[in-house]
């Protein structure tokens, strides 16, 4: 015997598929939603229905953008002369959060990763050797995930760019802020000691 | 400068207005959706808009209903002689699950609650009443949450029923399965010892 609706068993599918969302969540998620007024589910159905349409990719950069060029290429007031190389879109999220940061980006679309099938060329490196190549930059910040599919694209791409003359930096490694020395794991550790700082 | 586009801000806003879904995590499942095919939001977003439109409320029992009778008590199936009476039509669906109950439902609408202007007349009470008036029912099983309102709210109706002389009973109080006697409040360990059930 089917207890729930049909249109509620949709919904309870549909959100358990969604990361971090398990069985039991999705279900108490739609019967929340199911108790609200309509409005809600409706507003927040629509806001799904057109979150693609509103979303294209920076003709530069290949960060979000809303029309040809994303919101930090076509401001007046960004330093040209420093990029910061990144994986996802949201990571140039991450880093316009710290507010430090008013250089442009170059967004990879992703790392080099053999077992997923995805190579040098399913990213955007090449385009950022032609934006090194076209002289108005100074330094180039390879801005990755300190994982190892993303240590070795920033290896790949300092090999790619290195003949271009350009400035090459990383972020540092070392604790994060708030992280006690006995939690952190050894090799954030080593980092952190390697890459001391004059006091 | 607004670097996420309106479109994916908006679906933040809205998911973040979810139980349990802060902003970080309605950032991360609007990136995650944004990074999927759009037939993955188009799906949920339609989901989410035709939920309502799907669901009425059964004629009998105020349950969950595609049609204007629930598919309980729509079943040939099912003892008519039982009554469970429950808070909100989710308290059937977790009931039906233990797969124990085969009788029929009785869905209150909530709980009476003067603090949130909630009285006896705004809960389906009246109409249990009347089901149990028209004779055919032996047996109210008060199936409420363990709160204090599901509490006085069982009280009120047993105090209703009383003059039909029909049977109530209520859900056992005990320990739950798999809990350890340590960890148990005393409140559940008293009630567990007050129901102690011959072995």
């Amino acid at each position: 015997m089917q207890i729930v609706p049909s249109s509620v068993e949709r919904l309870i599918s549909e959100l358990g598929r969604l990361p971090g969302i398990g069985p039991r969540s999705a279900e108490r998620l739609a019967f929340y939603l199911l108790k609200s007024d309509s409005l809600r589910s409706q507003t927040l159905g629509a806001a799904l229905e057109s979150l693609h349409a509103g979303v294209t990719s920076c003709r530069i950069c290949h960060n979000f953008a809303e029309t040809q060029l994303c919101a930090v290429c076509s401001s007046p007031t960004r330093e040209t002369s420093v990029v910061a190389v990144v994986e996802e879109p949201f990571d140039v999220v991450a880093l316009e959060k710290t507010g430090l940061f008013k250089g442009l980006y170059h967004v990879l679309g992703g790392v080099i990763s053999p077992i997923d099938g995805v190579g040098p060329d399913q990213l955007e490196i090449l385009s950022l050797l032609r934006r090194v190549e076209q002289g108005d930059i100074n330094e180039v910040i390879l801005a990755t995930n300190p994982s190892l599919e993303a240590e070795s694209t920033a290896m790949y791409i300092r090999a790619q760019l290195e003949p271009t003359g350009v400035k090459l930096t990383r972020l540092a490694r070392g604790l994060p802020v708030g992280g006690a020395l006995e939690y952190a794991d050894q090799i954030t550790l080593g980092r952190a000691l390697q890459g001391r700082q004059s006091f």
